[in-house]
């Protein structure tokens, strides 16, 4: 990371340290942004251990792959360029397969890799925006291209919680709601047929769960006894 | 979006632009850093159309699904609590079903959302970080939520750019080659019948392309030219 700005290095580390990303190395940077980064939310252990070089070369000189991280659209690029999407599949096998340690290099937020900072990467990758405003923040750009390394694509929905209700829990809501129309004089009950069938639907789209069937028959009881007290 | 902070809601607005989400709705924020905000870089159109509203109620009014955001572990929950990975198809099926508008609910970086604004949602959403250090920089957490709602799963890896070199271009590599190992004297090509298949090989996996190959044999044959006339 070429940064310059301690709020960039703060919110880089900070979304390494959200991720489990430990290793920051931080090319000349003024030495001002560097001890002012310090004070990053949550990112201090990062920050602790971040380690300053001089050159790109060195910065990455025990990493067997380089991803350089660009903005499309903004120069004629002299490297292969992977989306996000696709890229980090690709650093996922380098790693996986044993193949050493991976470099992700960031540029500074406003001029990016320079070419002669990019002649040392692999391959370059490049974060889907918009081609009307394809410059992100640099903090934001990190913690998307962490987020996409470590997301899992096998993470399945939840459930609601909890168990849904059971159909004599859901039966005796339908009945009491009858119960509560009834006392309440609601006028469609008696002028049509299927108006019974129409509330017993109605009951089951609500898809409810064992508490909050018992949560609402409790309601509807209430209003009952209060709606048959008045009479 | 309940944010005190122009950085963040700038931050937000930029990610917002970035990925080409339009409608910011800011409920309640300060004025001073509402005005703060309109200077974040690129977002200037989003922070112009946003909207401002004095409670989240109104804010959401017209959204069919209202999804929190909440960081992992800080509180029991009452909801439904999916991973971003999971939640962005869910959200994805609601706008492609025509079901309406949806509203992603960010509280403050702080203290998040509180109980009375969770109880507005249909079910909440949470970043997949370490459970040592869940709490994101706003920012962050909404380019990173942005991100996973408009990525592309199916995008596929580039090929390298360009054409593949022909294998009569690989073969004149690996003669030139040889000729200029040849020329040099090098040591072990008398030495090994197999030596040539092993520089064949060689050429071989480093896969390349036509205007590389090109490239190498053009550094190979002036070498070849030079070492032969110093003969």
């Amino acid at each position: 990371m070429d940064a310059r700005n301690p709020l960039n290095i703060g919110a880089a580390a900070r979304a390494m340290s959200n991720f489990g990303f430990q290793h920051l190395r931080v090319v000349n940077p003024y030495d001002v942004a560097f001890q002012g980064a310090r004070s990053a939310v949550g990112a201090a252990e990062v920050l602790a251990r971040a380690e300053k070089y001089e050159t790109v070369a060195e910065a990455i000189a025990d990493c067997s792959l380089v991803v350089g991280t660009t903005a499309i659209g903004h120069r004629d690029l002299q490297h292969s360029l992977q989306r996000l999407e696709a890229g980090a599949p690709l650093i996922r096998a380098h790693l996986a397969s044993g193949g050493g340690a991976c470099a992700l290099l960031f540029g500074s937020e406003k001029f990016g890799l320079s070419n002669k900072d990019m002649s040392h990467c692999h391959w370059l990758m490049h974060i889907p925006t918009r081609e009307e405003h394809f410059s992100m923040n640099l903090g934001q750009a990190v913690a998307v291209c962490l987020y996409e390394l470590m997301r899992d694509p096998g993470a399945m929905p939840e459930s609601k919680q909890g168990t849904p209700a059971s159909s004599a829990e859901v039966e005796r809501i339908t009945e009491t709601l009858l119960t509560a129309l009834r006392a309440s004089g609601y006028p469609k009950l008696n002028s049509s047929d299927s108006f019974e069938g129409a509330v017993r639907r109605l009951v089951r789209r609500l898809d409810l769960q064992t508490g909050d069937a018992e949560f609402l028959l409790g309601m509807l009881r209430q209003m009952v006894w209060k709606m048959k007290t008045k009479e």
